[in-house]
């Protein structure tokens, strides 16, 4: 491992050379007008990991190309994928970028550029592990392939598809994603649980047309008043959810996960500062960390009835409509919550309006045992490589494709992400720390050992 | 009388012709491009008017010009106003018409038009009884004037100042408006009570921005979920208001005015029908009649939050907005309920979101005491014009042009309207029953006998 992990770190200047070089592509996937982009980013990459000596296709798609990379498959040998995506979300607005989004600089001990952190630089880290291996004539001691799409950042809407024509090529242990983060530069993370979602739309329908309401009004439900009084009862004052079943399934927090938790650096008046409310709120008896990672939700996302313009217009609306999400904890099923909540909506809908409840889309909730073996593998990576115990974290969004590989390939993912919270992700002057990029690789290096077994 | 009413008799037919030339000016008030017509229309009645000897004024407004018509002012003798409005609602949809809106048609005992019902017949019958007295030499028991407006489908913009100007001239006893409903051609009715009105805006304010509903939700307070909390408290199950103080003025139904709304036509099967609506719902103890006509409401004329396009979006909204009137009764201030109001979000609102509350437009409520010497006097000539004993009626909507009648004129006004469920006001096809024109005729004739007393 010396050797390895000495190449690593007399190449890190040649490193961020080339992220730079993979930065400069606007590989943008929800702009058509990048569309050649894309194509001369996922080719570009391509030949890079060919010239590593990784065996290289690029499969097409209906969008755009999966480059698929790998080592030589060898009998007997443990075999991992390691998933990234090589399309950005889009830059704008523009005028918000100190330095051009596909112009890469490095600034304080970061890279700026779109992508740098999300999700180009974290892949970046596993490849130049893999030559490092490779070039100092290590073994490696499993097999690897790498998936990288570029689709992530519209949905990942091919991803399916190849997963399922090719599930025998990708057959494997585990998969290995870094696209989460971590806390802090030197604290490492594992990201053990993701939320789930279901999504539904409610409609109450009342009068067949917005009816006056000085001459109907009195005699008539008002389907707003009734959508305000029917959504307004879900939650008790103490924010809990008061669906029957709702929590019956979810798995409770032990107080080794809710001691991780609390290790998260967290100051609740930089966050209500940040979000700008005059005091948080979340279901009694948990941290904001533990609510917004380990918990359940019931979020109202939209609201629409009536008259929105300027002014008022006195109508009895003929409808109202609410847009719900509900993020969802291990081990809550999407569609059996949605039937609970149908049931609940039903039973208090009085039959003065008309109910239309159309349930929208859904996700599981991800957890891997963080005393599994894959996780104990990642942990002690993690700690080689940042000498520092890393940290068990959850993530209170969704990664649908951690689902797929679950559910296709019949295979955990780990999640070892090293984005920073101020990263910038998604929002103008986009940046991956350098620090972290080094130590990723290196986390990198050991993982394989670790994994190997 | 014999006289005057043997010369309505007589002159039917010339009566409905020059309704049809009146009814053929396109007097749309909302659209500039018929700003000429408006004055076309004002100076021919004028001139209509100058002819059966009244003496003119055509006042220019800002907008669109009122029409002054008097009798000679006598010594010791009662002055009446008389109200109407030469403007009419915009036609469209033109394609819904049988017959264009502005080429009057006879047709079962109707006359189709925009304005035939609203309100130019209506006022017409009034000019009609007074031409009746002069042209046969009978004399007026009381001095009239006629202030016919251009602007009531815009909201009464000039008459205000007008009113206030010239509040001297127009000092009276009482001023009459035949702009409401009867509810059947040979069903005469008083209206002697109007709602009011109060509005007001609600905006919870949340986070800063819209927030990844998966990263932040459950550490912070949802405002769409609060205004639903909010404003589902406002109603109990059984339909009533529960904001402290609410109905704290409401003069309570007395025996003889339910038996009165009693007397309306109504089916309940035909009503839920018309409205479309499963079931019929209302303050539980009243009436659908008693629940539109005579008792407050609160209802929510719009809601808007988040995200409201195709799909869904994973947000936390910033904020959420409620559009609230409230329709009020005799003896309800908008001002008072609207402090109540207030006052009971305020309580309720956690401190979570800040809450921002904006009145809007406010309109008391009117009712004329059915005992009050001018309200029998028009039950009167009601019941000899119809030969029928009239009905107490309420109207839900409000009008405030009679509440500016008893603000700056200090008079009551005696609300004779001759307009039927039918008529389309406001929508295609409006028609004016010409059995109601004679009869309304017959009850200007005997009204102004009546109020002389």
């Amino acid at each position: 491992m010396r050797a390895v992990l000495d190449y690593l770190e007399g190449h890190q200047q040649r490193f961020v050379e080339e992220l730079c070089e993979y930065v400069r592509h606007p590989s943008v996937s929800a702009q058509s007008r990048h569309k050649k982009d894309m194509k001369r980013c996922a080719e570009w990459l391509a030949a890079h990991c060919r010239a590593l000596g990784l065996e290289v296709r690029v499969h097409a798609t209906p969008e755009h190309p999966i480059v698929v990379a790998r080592t030589r498959r060898r009998r007997g040998r443990r075999h991992f994928l390691v998933y990234g995506h090589y399309d950005v979300q889009p830059p704008e607005p523009l005028e918000l970028w100190r330095t051009p989004p596909f112009e890469p600089e490095v600034r304080n001990g970061a890279l700026y550029g779109r992508g740098a952190s999300d999700n180009k630089g974290q892949h970046w880290a596993h490849l130049k592990a893999v030559e490092a291996y490779l070039r100092t004539g290590t073994e490696l001691p499993c097999d690897l392939t790498f998936v990288i799409e570029g689709e992530e950042e519209v949905g990942s809407r091919s991803l399916q598809g190849f997963l399922q024509r090719h599930r025998k090529e990708l057959a494997c242990d585990a998969v290995v994603v870094s696209d989460t983060g971590l806390p802090a530069p030197d604290l490492p993370a594992l990201t053990y649980a993701l939320r789930g979602i279901a999504a539904f739309e409610l409609t109450l329908h009342g009068p067949n047309r917005d009816l006056h309401s000085g001459i109907f009004g009195g005699s008539v439900h008002n389907p707003a008043v009734v959508l305000c009084q029917l959504l307004g009862r879900v939650h008790d004052a103490r924010g809990r959810v008061v669906i029957p079943g709702f929590y019956d399934e979810v798995e409770p927090l032990t107080a080794e996960e809710r001691r991780q938790l609390r290790r998260l650096p967290f100051s609740e008046r930089a966050y209500r500062k940040f979000l700008g409310v005059p005091a948080l709120f979340g279901e009694s008896g948990y941290t904001p960390n533990e609510q917004r990672m380990a918990r359940p939700t019931f979020e109202i996302n939209g609201l629409t009835s009536g008259y929105q313009g300027e002014g008022s217009k006195t109508i009895i609306p003929a409808w109202a409509r609410a847009k719900v999400t509900m993020r969802l904890v291990p081990n809550q099923n999407p569609a059996v919550i949605l039937r609970r909540v149908r049931a609940f909506l039903r039973k208090h809908c009085p039959r003065s309006v008309r109910m239309e409840f159309v349930p929208g889309h859904g996700c599981r909730p991800y957890r891997l045992d963080p005393e599994h073996p894959w996780a104990r593998a990642a942990l002690r990576a993690l700690e080689r490589a940042f000498g520092r115990t890393p940290v068990l974290m959850r993530e209170g969004g969704s990664i649908p494709i951690v689902n797929q590989f679950h559910e296709i390939l019949r295979a955990e993912t780990i999640l070892v992400g090293l984005a920073l919270p101020d990263d910038n992700a998604h929002s103008p002057n986009e940046k991956f720390d350098l620090r972290v990029f080094a130590r990723g690789q290196r986390m990198s290096a050991w993982l394989w050992q670790e994994l190997a077994g």
